[in-house]
């Protein structure tokens, strides 16, 4: 991997799994480590400006993340997440990331797909021509993610409601909307304890198709369509569908041991 | 303030207000905050040698914690967390902290009140006496607060229930309790956005005295005790209270600029 450390194309960020982001088994949980994928998005997108404070008038939306995990950090220990831009299409850009151990493993893979957006006219830009192909020069289409990308998640008519939230004060971010991280927090918590002792998270996949807002009532709607794989959707008041996602869990090997 | 730095008795760490870490105003919210303090106070203990890494038979818990901001930091603004041992008493030790701002000027100040029990007993340990006197080589006795310390949160008989919540997956630490930062957060959740638009956090004190669990539902219990002055409990199901506190806003000078 000491290559890719050579190439300016991609970047790397030195993490480490906080106390307060693990969760009753000391393992970073799903949504903390999603924070930190779209932290490194938004440094790498810095430093090479192209992020939001050097493109004032725009905004990057995030259209989908998958991840999927062999080994989540352990509370206190270091790792590290790559990122880099896969392809450049017209609406859409895919970026995706590593996740690498002290030992230099890689641990886990994620792929994102965004979309940048004028924020007077809320339209998405031409990303392919935008600021005389900027964004090209940074491709890197030869490292492909080893994992699928998103899927088409769809629920039954019947599927039924299981978690109720309002959203509140520390749902919501800068933009006034339930934020991107918190989405994930909530839809694992559709899941209760005794469910997170017997299964590990394998792979997340989330798309983000409208907005919330502070004091609406979200209502999370749940589907089984395989083992241990979970389809859900997050509904506005107005019934409109603001998020899909579909969760992967694997049993617990060490379920029956306590605290591992 | 650089003769601080060098003296070895006191940490202090470098930090960043991280885009997911703040609220719809881009100020980092007393949770993340709070987040920090308890991980530079781990990380001084650490340093030190004195974190559950080494005592590994006991448990750092927090009793107490208090905090006062002037100027909360600002999404992407670095600021740096200084954190000593003011003093150590037979049951309790304090903890200071100071928040600087990238012109070494402070801008927030915290205190906490810590005991170490003993993991099979459950017990409090004198910490004057524990290990030889191991901690008492690392105070700071001259070096005092400026804020006022925790004071005594009293509600009466008749305080409204304002906010329930179902103990989830995501509130959960390695102990199997509600986690401290979480608590902060459904504090300020019992406020509503128009309410965070019109006042900031000026004071947030917090009292821990029992542990709530996963599954289990919560109270919380709100009283107006003065000008924006609020006194809550959150509790248990059995009726114990897990946690008083109080929080003191002041009036948004900037209330009616939109994002300010």
């Amino acid at each position: 991997m000491k290559e890719d450390v050579l190439d300016s194309r991609l970047g790397e960020y030195l993490l480490r799994a906080e106390p307060f982001h693990c969760d009753w088994a000391g393992r970073l949980t799903m949504g903390y480590l999603g924070n930190h994928l779209l932290n490194a998005s938004g440094n790498h997108a810095s430093e090479r400006h192209f992020n939001i404070e050097h493109l004032i008038n725009y905004s990057w939306v995030l259209s989908r993340l998958v991840v999927e995990i062999d080994h989540m950090p352990m509370q206190h220990e270091q790792f590290s997440v790559q990122t880099w831009v896969e392809n450049v299409q017209r609406l859409f850009t895919s970026r995706n990331y590593t996740i690498i151990d002290e030992s230099r493993q890689p641990i886990g893979h994620g792929r994102a797909i965004w979309a940048l957006i004028d924020l007077q006219t809320r339209k998405p830009q031409d990303l392919v021509h935008f600021n005389d192909g900027q964004l090209l020069q940074y491709l890197i289409p030869e490292k492909v993610s080893p994992i699928d990308g998103p899927g088409r998640v769809k629920l039954s008519a019947d599927a039924p409601v299981v978690y109720t939230h309002k959203v509140a004060y520390s749902d919501i971010d800068l933009n006034g909307h339930l934020n991107s991280v918190r989405y994930i927090e909530h839809l694992l918590n559709t899941f209760d304890m005794d469910f997170h002792k017997q299964y590990i998270l394998k792979r997340f996949e989330i798309a983000y198709s409208a907005e919330c807002y502070a004091g609406e009532m979200i209502s999370i709607y749940k589907e089984q369509v395989g083992t241990q794989k979970y389809n859900l959707e997050v509904r506005r008041p107005d019934g409109v569908v603001a998020v899909k996602a579909q969760l992967t869990f694997i049993e617990n090997a060490v379920a029956n041991n306590d605290n591992t």
